[in-house]
């Protein structure tokens, strides 16, 4: 992704949310990258701790944080997101220090942001922020969260170009009064498939750095570019119904789940171990159910006879952002 | 429901998996109540260190914490879980104190447990557990996870007195090799919605200290006893959609949900604020959509127009044992 990001010429600020790790952090560091995405203010403040000295936090300015942003921009450099009037308004009145802010916009996915035909919004933030002397606007952000219904790179392509074309028109409509202004766009899929990133001025993608099985189904990457997996103890073994029961459940893996034809809903994927890693999936077996602490593999009867109580099954997760969170730290192979 | 495992002569033994808290864990001890049910070893290294002296954790021992086991087994009364002779051999031979176990017992779940038919297997755990020497056996346990997809109390009293009818003549068949043999059962829509439980000799149910959605739809509980919301941040109001964005997705509920009928997928209910607690719920609006850490509420027009950015509006949650694990801290109203 760095070296994509170098020859598409656009920088590569990474969504830290996927890892929450120091140690992962400092892999893109290794790669000459200084600048990080966060999605919350306590996110931002574990990576300024760790000396990531411009972050991103890239989600709408929760207010009652204020102390903790005044905080934060009193040491690094820090961007936030409004979407609002009120919330810029609230911000002018009280950040104790320069910030710089994005205009979210809606390019479709109907989460967040300003509609990008909302010329009297987009107007009214700037305005007030300009009054307000605290803001610096830096451009406009989106997230194409939409790509996620994609299923193959034909349609993952269109949603980059798709955006990009509505987010253009913005950036030429406002570059004269803000000649500093950028584009900044995020989601795995569109920056895992696109080749080209260069209709863009910057790239948040995080999930890439795992990747997972929701990723997988999308087509954003194959199922040997899955980085990471959950090793979870056999606790019981039922071979009568084809079942293993792991100690990993939806306190380690959450509840994200998708739906494979012919199979119906997987909470992940069990592969077999390899040395201090693991190898290639377990044909036909799947995490089919979840609890708070168990899971349930379905697991064909030639390959069950091989699992004993004690044994570790790495199992491949839906969502690995969601499982790192849960599960903190990992242990890098 | 200590009231009414007292009138029913029965042991109340509650799962502490869904509050995982001290303070909590104190009111049960105000109520006279000295033993506690886990889902880990390290929750009960938690409780332990909180005070609990006698401690079931009911879920199959994970082997390859038997460092911790024999580490809790020093210094308070504990009692394990197994359904196999591997498991029983393992901890015979590793085992450096006495240890309670009870058979897990399989009452129409299918999750885990022996089929309460099996008594060759049965047998042969107690024959290797008596040969072991350092497993003490205590009963048969059994959990009716299959109560959660009962919408009515008949259908609830149902699948507690077929379970009960389960367990009572496996009690009879061993209790004159092993006459302080119990039964103890869980689940709470049971316990809730049973009067009597003297069917049973323990009961486990945990759930029921903060109840949620699920066991509204199951009818363990008025809307009235859910007694947890999560305060969640107003961060962006799009009131062309009904929509009201709130910091609160799945890092704080998880992703467990619910169907409501007319309604269609929910993740939690939003209710009024009331002094520093909440109130009635807000008529006709769902968390209807969430990701990592954004929520969507779904708000009627004439409600949204009271909600401004910056308000914290509470949110009852689909399943209260998962926001409770995720949020890891609560505030007593």
């Amino acid at each position: 992704m760095a070296g994509k990001a170098k020859r598409s010429n656009v920088v590569l600020r990474p969504h830290f949310k996927t890892h929450q790790s120091r140690e992962i952090g400092q892999w893109f560091r290794n790669e000459g990258i200084h600048k990080a995405t966060v999605s919350s203010v306590s996110m931002a403040m574990q990576f300024a701790d760790a000396g990531w000295e411009d972050i991103t936090i890239a989600f709408p300015v929760n207010l009652l944080e204020i102390d903790e942003i005044n905080k934060l921009a009193s040491s690094i450099k820090l961007q936030l997101l409004v979407e609002s009037e009120e919330t810029v308004r609230f911000l002018s009145r009280h950040l104790h220090h320069q910030v710089g802010f994005f205009i979210k916009i809606d390019v479709g996915t109907h989460r967040t942001g300003v509609d990008p035909k909302n010329f009297d919004l987009i107007n009214a933030i700037l305005r007030s922020a300009k009054e307000g002397k605290k803001l610096t606007f830096k451009g406009f952000l989106a997230h194409a969260g939409h790509s996620y219904s994609c299923r193959h790179h034909e349609d993952i392509i269109k949603v980059y170009d798709e955006t990009t074309a509505v987010l253009n028109p913005l950036k030429a409509h406002y570059i004269q009064d803000y000649p500093d202004l950028i584009i900044s766009y995020g989601d795995t899929p569109t920056c895992s498939v696109v080749d080209d990133l260069s209709a863009v001025d910057e790239v948040r993608a995080g999930n890439f750095v795992y990747y997972d099985l929701m990723q997988l189904q999308i087509s954003s990457c194959t199922l040997e570019q899955i980085a990471v997996a959950v090793a979870c103890p056999v606790v019981a073994i039922h071979p009568q119904r084809n079942e293993v029961v792991i100690y990993g459940g939806a306190v380690h893996f959450s509840k994200d789940r998708i739906e494979l034809d012919n199979i119906g809903v997987i909470y992940g994927q069990p592969v077999y171990t390899e040395s201090y890693s693991w190898g290639t999936s377990i044909e036909g077996a799947y995490l089919t159910r979840i609890s708070q602490e168990h899971g349930i593999l379905t697991i064909p009867t030639e390959k069950i006879k091989n699992i004993h109580v004690g044994d570790i099954i790495p199992i491949l997760p839906i969502h690995s952002c969601l499982t790192a969170n849960l599960l903190e730290d990992q242990q890098v192979v």
